[in-house]
């Protein structure tokens, strides 16, 4: 449809009546200029916490499809109580859930994929002036069960119904004003992005996380819907993420990300024989253990030192199976380093900028940090320091890069 | 279906887990004791007045679609702690929600009526071993719009749940064991009634109320579907509500009922004109308010009194109304009489017994209780007195019809 946006409301902005009324001012604004808008909204902060809490006291692990007929019933309020607000605004509105509308999804319960969306409904409510209200992270399967589409699902439920519906823009409201170029706890000269494109936005996961669910991302950009995130808290025009533009104007940097709680393992001295990265780490990502930055030396005596980098509360584990696994490959020594961390820079104009990769390590050995491991994608450059000297690095690569500007 | 029951649990049973857990083991008896069952569940205590606070905090009368949208949500909850509750225990569980099931009212939201139920999936299930959770209160109009029952419209669930589903016996689950010959608190010899009949439990309304909506009663009624009250708390047993048998021993009084909050509204000295009742009652009851007791006294002169009794807190209302009529009625006086009671004795037993009423009057007469207005129906006289002497008159009546033993 013309002249359509989707509006996403997540939990903190609809904690409590108040936030509802704030909301519905929002939406009233946006209509009042001239928009016609479609709402999307979690449960009210908490609510799908309450729930689970509830149902883990009675079975530890609760019957999947009784969780999310249990826990879809937040959203289920939640659109209930801002179509209460509308209309006492004087707005047709009416609220609806998955069933209602016919969000048709795939059958894994908790984490479900999205088939289908009936829009006629919607499209027949906005051409009557009515503003519609659905429910976030639900769908239903072919047998008419409730499903959800996991945490944050609300954002792909959004987004999802923006490419449904045609819309010009998906905006997820939330409590931060925006995307930033490195989080403003770690640096404070941090800038909020007006701009980024979604192969950016993915790359800088990390710091999208805190605003966004990446799936959601992931979605738009195969779609190219773009999404604007903002806060309901104030009105100081948030991020706008969208697909690349040749612009010569674009920045070589868009933002520099730095992980937590991450640790080392480096597996020295094995026989560097062909597949050995396979027989390393397939055993370990078959326990489930998600591996990060990989990299392989080449060494001498056809000896190989082998290093990747997993969640710290996952090394243990992963050290356990290397320590079953390492008189097979031949012989080796495993070490762990916790307390390690990788900073990425992130930007679409290193593609057509040579030399960022130099910048960047000049920038870090000029502070005497040492790289551990270095690990390069198109967009992105990664390396990985001591935890210590984390936040330092951004900070440097911040002011480098010039991302304050 | 042969060998089923229906079995309802209202909020108070299933207030918290613990109490969802004692429900499952209750339900698990049942079927142990090889019945087939299929359970009906309110809103967790508290939890539909929670939905409905947060409504009224953004629109004073919320809107009726979205009202029902809302609290609905409570049920539904319900169903899924219950299902995954029965699932811990081993049993396979499915929740049902009213449009998962297919339980169709009219479009009166907040009142609705129920036009039909797909017994279908249900069927389905119980020939499996499946045991369905549905969420009572609620429909789905035509237009697949959530509706609500009214408040304790769970019952009126289970029992056309039981209808439909042609089972054995519908029991309704609470937090008392039963429906008592008077209110325990007026007299403390007030005994459980093991078995009544529709029609005296339907005058005997007003101790039902504290057990189960009467609606359910009527409803059952109609299809002779046997309901039985039990407590969830204990097992001792409950009263059966059942169609009425031809029994020499059924009892000639069932119960004794006693209203409070009762205003008398005397009417003297109108002229007896014909249709002097219609014109003093229609526009009392056309402003909403229930008219309960009436009587007509013949008078002298072509003069008249006329006597009604409604609540009080509406009794100002009617006398407002009244004091505009007086005149186009041709004169006449008002009097308002507050604190009043009801007393009513009630039992299908006084159709084959003559004397009931002469009994009835001695005993009050012997306790010198004044008997301020009569009214007769063919299984309940009622009896309208001063509310200082009420309970005395309950006791006088308990103890001439030796309900106790």
């Amino acid at each position: 449809m013309n002249n359509l946006i989707v509006q996403k409301f997540g939990g903190t902005s609809i904690a409590n009546t108040d936030r509802f009324q704030a909301v519905a001012d929002l939406v009233v604004d946006s209509i009042n200029s001239g928009t016609n808008v479609a709402v999307v909204v979690s449960a009210m902060a908490g609510e799908t916490q309450r729930l689970i809490n509830l149902a883990k006291e009675l079975q530890e692990s609760p019957d999947p499809r009784e969780y999310d007929a249990l826990v879809s019933s937040g959203e289920q309020v939640s659109a209930a109580l801002l179509a209460i607000a509308l209309k006492e605004r004087n707005f047709l509105s009416k609220s609806y859930t998955a069933h209602q509308l016919g969000l048709v999804t795939d059958n894994s319960h908790g984490r479900a994929r999205i088939n289908s969306i009936d829009t006629s409904a919607l499209e027949k409510d906005i051409e009557l002036g009515v503003v519609p209200v659905i429910t976030g992270f639900q769908g239903v399967n072919s047998s008419g069960d409730i499903t959800t589409l996991g945490r944050g699902g609300s954002d792909t439920t959004a987004v999802a119904l923006a490419v449904a519906l045609k819309a010009d823009e998906c905006q997820i409201y939330t409590d931060v004003d925006g995307v930033y170029t490195t989080d403003p706890n770690v640096y404070k000269k941090a800038k909020k992005i007006e701009k980024i494109c979604f192969e950016e936005m993915l790359e800088l996961s990390s710091l999208g996380a805190k605003v966004l669910q990446i799936r959601s991302v992931e979605f738009a950009s195969k779609y190219e819907m773009p999404i604007r995130v903002l806060s309901s808290f104030d009105s100081s025009g948030g991020t706008l993420i969208t697909k690349e533009e040749n612009s010569l104007e674009s920045a070589i940097i868009s933002g520099i990300t730095c992980t937590s709680d991450d640790s080392k393992i480096v597996l020295r001295d094995v026989p560097d024989t062909p597949g050995i990265a396979a027989k390393i780490l397939s055993p370990v990502s078959e326990a489930g253990i998600e591996i990060d930055v990989i990299v392989q030396n080449v060494g001498n005596d056809k000896l190989t030192d082998f290093t990747f980098t997993v969640k710290s509360d996952q090394s243990e584990m992963a050290v356990d199976i290397l320590k079953t696994l390492i008189e097979s490959l031949g012989g080796g020594e495993i070490e762990l380093v916790k307390e390690i961390s990788k900073v990425s820079v992130v930007g679409v104009g290193m593609k057509s900028h040579a030399g960022v990769a130099a910048r960047m390590f000049k920038a870090l050995a000029d502070k005497k940090i040492n790289i551990d491991m270095i690990s390069t994608s198109e967009i992105k450059i990664s390396v990985v320091v001591s935890k210590e000297k984390a936040e330092e690095a951004v900070i440097a690569l911040h002011d480098e890069f010039e991302l304050e500007n």
